[in-house]
């Protein structure tokens, strides 16, 4: 291919229904009433679905830590280790920029060592964002291994 | 490739850089004085010049056309014709919405029959700013053409 | 100086503060409530007051005149007639952009052929809140060929 | 001068390009992916570059240093110092407020010790963005004092 040109692979909306069926059934499983965001690989919203009952604010921070585990490739779970390696002035000013959503609960996912788009879950608790968030993951993998 | 995946290509940061500088240049000769936005082919803004005396208005109309050129894959100056076969709502209402300039200045790039970006001129006459994103597809064009 | 440096020069907050009192002294005498806005030449806001009992609309639609008075270096009456010479997507699209508003009360201050700032007034008729802003232009052209 | 009018010396679009072109270099030299913001004198955007894979969050936070930078004349990096001399009230909330990002990467061009602009960079670590800040500050710096 050109050098002048890049190649982004990117989850198809099939594929991200595929993983808010999986989020939202372990959001189920538990009781829990979750926002769910769905990002392609450049960070445009391609999917979401707000749970009956679900704190309305849901919405924006799951769509925060959808972007956050996009922009960034790793699970927001991952920025409390990080942040500890960081200046004061990092730890304290990055999580106040735009777009962001340093605590669990946004899972990149990945395919062929690229970030093919994430997942932001936001509403149970930190913990148990993070696992509807994984549940995702793993739906997404399942579903592109047997394909 | 996987049929739950897509590929999209996009230009470069290296080509944007080409593009712009052709939109500059002819504005240059035509002592215009512009806002010149190139996005890619999500709709990220990547690259952005405002010319000395530029109107400041420029960068958000400028913005805007690459936004709308992108997302339609058409020039922006296609619109006019566009919106005489809608409904007078349609033709009153869509340029309303976020995101949209729907006059001259627009212009997508175009890459084996995909939309690969695309980048807005505001500031000088409709016309003229036309031009200076023309001049920015030819170059794109030749540049990848020769790659 | 060095060519790759460029000099702008702006009305000071006290010139501004003179510039308000002329329009405020004019809507006074025409019974009128209005909201000012004064840009320097950058386009920033340096001073505002808004009437007791102006709309609260007026705030926003007085900086959109002010700013689109400095970004175009003319008042924003001109524009009825600049758009008669556009195309229809323009004399349709352009006034939709941002920071824009295309009918009278806005006027730039001018000195020794710069664009110095702008005042936008909205709150009144378009025809009385031109007259504001034009004691204000006359106010800073007086101060400043007194100064 | 008039007293009742001020002059502003900004860096324009020309020394602009070079200065995004020195931080470009440096961050290609350490493999790093950064977003780059120019600011002029007044804190308007004049020109900005994403390098392709750098997060998406790194455009506005390199807009928010430069604006940080541009509006303070001080490197962002100092303000950690800053902070601790200020109450707690302040060094919770200073960061929270708009158009700011309180940590390295942004930086202020002076010149004949006026502030002309500033530069924002982000995406790689906080160390590495002060570093394609600093290397754009002196490529400004020798251009001038060639000029």
């Amino acid at each position: 291919m050109n050098a002048l040109l890049r190649q982004q692979t990117s989850l198809t909306l099939d594929l991200a229904m595929q993983a808010l069926q999986a989020a939202l059934a372990t959001a189920k499983e538990n009781q829990a009433r979750i926002s769910i965001a769905v990002v392609d690989a450049s960070g445009q919203l391609i999917h979401m679905a707000h749970m009956d009952g679900a704190p309305l604010q849901s919405r924006d921070i799951a769509l925060n830590k959808a972007l956050t585990a996009v922009g960034f490739g790793v699970s927001t779970s991952a920025w409390q280790a990080r942040l500890e390696k960081c200046s004061e002035a990092v730890r304290q000013g990055l999580p106040l920029q735009p777009k962001m959503a340093l605590f669990g609960g946004g899972e990149p996912f990945r395919f062929a060592d690229q970030v093919i788009g994430a997942i932001g879950i936001s509403g149970a608790s930190e913990q148990l964002d993070g696992q509807c968030a994984l549940a995702a993951v793993e739906r997404v993998l399942a579903v592109l291994a047997a394909g």
